[in-house]
C-alpha cells in the first residue's frame, strides 16, 4: 500500500443496479468499500475482475464489506450503454449493486473514474472504514493479495 | 454424426464484420464450413465457443476449411446491437468473418437461426465440401472432437 | 473460525528439505504460520494445495508469515518415499522449507498427521502468533479466504 | 506433418500396466496407435499430456484408435519406480494400457526412447495403420490440431 492515503471522492453516478438503495459512500462509512471499475467489454474484467468481484460479495461479510461495481465506460459508448449492462449483469449473473459512472461532457473519461485518475479496466480500489483510498490497483489482481487487503482493512478500528 | 443430413440453408445476413467480400455458402461450396453462432453476451460463448472458433481459423488451412461466426440474437435485443457487436470483436481480437443474422419481423428469434433449428447459443453447425449439414451440436463441445470432425469431412472428396 | 483453538502439536519430522535449519514449531512463536499438509500423488494437491502455499510463500513477508509444507504419506508408502519428494520439489520448483512427517509403528497414518487429527491431504492448518491451531480444514480453499485469514491473524499482537 | 515417414520401432517394454493382454505394435497393425510418452513427476506430463491422452481414449472408438502410454524415465530414476507409477496411475484415474520403458544399460535415457529418438516429455507419436510415425511433438499439443490428425489417419485405408 505504497501510495498516500487521500479521502476517496464521492461516486458521481447516472444510474444504479441491483440496488433499490443507491449507496453512497458517506453512508458506507464504517464500513470497508471494495470498488471493481469495469467496462462489460473488457475481457480482463469479465475473466479476472468481476468473478474476483463476485467472490468477494459472497466470502467477507456484508456488514463489514461493501462490493460495489462501477461501469466507467471511456471507449466503445455507442456499444457499452446502460440497456446493454443490464443485459450483461442478467446473463453474467452479477450480483452486487453496479453504478453507470455519470458521463462527462469534456471527454471519454467518465467523472468517477476522472476523479480516482484511474488508468483504464479493471481497476480496484479500496476504501478503509474512514472513507480513505488505501489501495488503487490497475489490472487483475491475485485473490490471495486482496483477500489479505481486504481483511487488513477489517481489522482496523472504524 | 447421428443427425440425417440435409442441405444447408443460406445465411440470411443483415451486415457482416471483418471481410470485404461476404462469403455464401454457395460460394464456399468444395470447402468445409465451420459455422458458429454466438451472441456477444453469452457467457459460454465467450468463455468457450469463440475461441474454439478462433482457434480453428488459426490452425486449418483458409483453402479449405471457411470459419464464419453468426451472430444471432434471440434475446436482449436493445443490448446486442451491430455497433455492440463491433465493438466486442474489437476487443476479443477476433478475426474470422462474423455475420450477424437478420432480425425476423415474427419474433424474437432471427431468420437463418430460425432456418437452422438452432436451439440456443453456443450452436456449432458443420457443413461439407457438398454443402450439407453434417454435425449440429448445442453448447460446448470438446476441441479434440470438433478438430476430428472437421478432418474426417476434409477428406471427404468434393 | 469455528474450531474451538489448541496449541498446536509440534511437528514431528523425519527428514527436511529446502532448509538448511530445521523449523519448529516452538522457535517460530511470534509468526504466523501456514501449515500446508500434502502428498506428492495427490491431484488436488498438485493442481490447488501447493500452487496456494507457493503463492502464500510469495505473497507475505518471511518475516511474519512462515509457510510449511508437511509431507503426510497416510497411502502408497512405497511409493512416496524422501527421494521421490526430493524429485517432486525439484520439478514442481517448490522453495518453502517441507517437512518429512514422521511415520509410525502402528499404523499408516504419520504421527503429525495423527496428531493434528488430519482427515487427508490436502488439509491447512493456520497457526497464529501465540502458537494456537485457529484454522484446520480439509480440501481447496478460495485463495480470497485464506489470504484474509492469513492477514487476520498477522494483524493480532504476538 | 513435416517429418519423413519412418517404421514405428517396436516398443521395448519393462512392465506393463491397465491391461491383462500386453499390446504390440505389430499386433496393432490396421489401428492408429496415439503413443503418449510421459514421466509422473513431470508438469507438463500432468497438467496437459496425460489428460489429453485420457480424453483420445475417451472419445475415439476403441476399434480404430489405441492409446498407449509410455513411462520415459530419463531422470530421477530413484523417484519414478514402477511401484510409484503403480501408485500415480491409481491417484490420477489413468484407465488406457501403460508401459514401462525398459531401462538401458548405457545411460539414462530408456530404450524405446532412444529408438524413437525422443526429446524429452511429454512427446506424441502417432502412428498410422500401416505402422509408420506420421507425427512427432514435442511438448504440449493444441487438442483441436492432434484431433484432426488422428482423424485424418482413421480415414485412411489400412
Amino acid at each position: 500500500m505504497e501510495q498516500p492515503f487521500f479521502e476517496a471522492p464521492e461516486l458521481d453516478v447516472a444510474q444504479w443496479f441491483n440496488t433499490e438503495a443507491p449507496p453512497t459512500l458517506a453512508g458506507l462509512r464504517g464500513k470497508v468499500v471494495v470498488l471493481h471499475a469495469f467496462q462489460m467489454l473488457c475481457p480482463g474484467c469479465v475473466r479476472a475482475g468481476l468473478p474476483q468481484a463476485q467472490k468477494i460479495a459472497a466470502i467477507f461479510p456484508a456488514d463489514q464489506v461493501a462490493v460495489i461495481g462501477l461501469h466507467t465506460v471511456f471507449e466503445h459508448h455507442a456499444a457499452m450503454t446502460p440497456v446493454a449492462l443490464s443485459a450483461f449483469i442478467h446473463e453474467y449473473r452479477l450480483t452486487f449493486p453496479i453504478a453507470v459512472d455519470r458521463p462527462s461532457e469534456d471527454g471519454p473519461i467518465p467523472r468517477t473514474m476522472a476523479a480516482y485518475g484511474m488508468r483504464g479496466t479493471p481497476s480496484l480500489v479500496l476504501i478503509d472504514r474512514m472513507g480513505l483510498v488505501r489501495r488503487h490497483a490497475f489490472g487483475a489482481e491475485e485473490d490471495l493479495k486482496v483477500g489479505a487487503e481486504i481483511a487488513l482493512l477489517m481489522a482496523e478500528a472504524g
